[in-house]
């Protein structure tokens, strides 16, 4: 076993530390965040840092990097206070990893990265129409981490949109039919295939292992 | 595609929603949080909320649930300060995810579950030995999510042990040879297999799709 302690992660080259301590967690979920500004500006942005927080009320966490000029996911939620959250699929996750790039904010990663923008009425945010499963967010609140300056954003699902043939009789949807792809680190992109599905587990009904 | 907005979720049976809701943000990382209480008694418990904070410092976080009479991995990261977070290999997901049984106190999922506690010298909580990727984590901070009643859990990475032949020459860890698992909602497990890692998202570099 290699045996890394907290000075020697502190003494690793900065971008050898970053992978590692990005690939340290395990496998992270592949999710596009579309939104739009106040002037109607497009912007879509890969996030690997959702986190489930609770099914009722229905609530999603993502965690916010350090604010900087192109924080435009961040903004436009500010500003209209809803947003979208979107599978990744396989066959997507190269244009979805190329929306990391700083374009300007007048450019929008739909058009660079060949993302449809797919609009309810009534919710101003742009879905990924290439997703297999997509939720439209509101903003409810956001805590900050004063640690490292980064911040968690939570908000409430006000729509969820799947293929009907996903979802399973007992409400689970079938990741692995939709593709959705996870990724490990800050650039590696997996496919999960399904193991195995087990039942609640009972103290009282433990398999003898 | 299916569609249901915030009523319609909020209308759902109680475990069809959570079935739902818990697999619509996507694959999450299935790990196992070890730790021991002041008295001595280990405690492992799977996880599905680890999320990355940020790699200088090296901060993890996890979503704690509402506190109940058998939220023993809390309360022993309260008496103790520290706690162990492991990634779940595929052969191991049965045995991980009956850590989720309410055992009593004074029993252990190690023993019930047939898992190996580890220790560091110096190190108070359980590592577990069947892992390919271990951290030993010191608590830092816990931020109250009052919206639900959960709250996240943020430790900072003093110990990270892994197989040496898992790290690249670039720092990331291959996954997909550790084989950690992944799961889908709260009891589908799945095995993530390769597919592609990307170049670093530069503006000026897009390719064309």
């Amino acid at each position: 076993m290699k045996h890394y302690d907290a000075q020697a992660i502190e003494q690793l080259e900065r971008r050898f530390r970053a992978n590692l301590i990005n690939s340290s967690s395990g496998f992270k979920s592949a999710n596009l965040i579309g939104t739009k500004s106040k002037d109607g500006q497009e912007n879509v942005a890969i996030f690997s840092s959702v986190v489930h927080l609770g099914s009722d009320p229905a609530l999603i966490g993502y965690i916010q990097r350090p604010l900087g000029d192109h924080s435009h996911t961040y903004r436009n939620i500010m500003e209209t206070g809803v947003y979208t959250i979107n599978h990744v699929p396989a066959k997507l996750v190269e244009q979805a990893h190329y929306t990391s790039a700083r374009l300007a904010r007048d450019a929008s990663e739909f058009e660079a990265c060949r993302l449809s923008p797919y609009y309810l009425e009534g919710f101003e945010a742009p879905f990924v129409a290439e997703s297999p499963v997509l939720l439209g967010m509101r903003f409810v609140q956001e805590i900050p981490i004063e640690l490292n300056g980064t911040r968690l954003i939570i908000g409430k699902i006000e729509h969820l949109l799947f293929h009907a043939a996903l979802v399973g009789a007992d409400g689970n949807l079938a990741l692995d039919q939709a593709q959705s792809a996870v990724v490990a680190g800050l650039d590696s992109y997996y496919g999960p295939s399904f193991l195995v599905k087990l039942p609640y587990a009972k103290a009282s009904e433990l398999p003898i292992f």
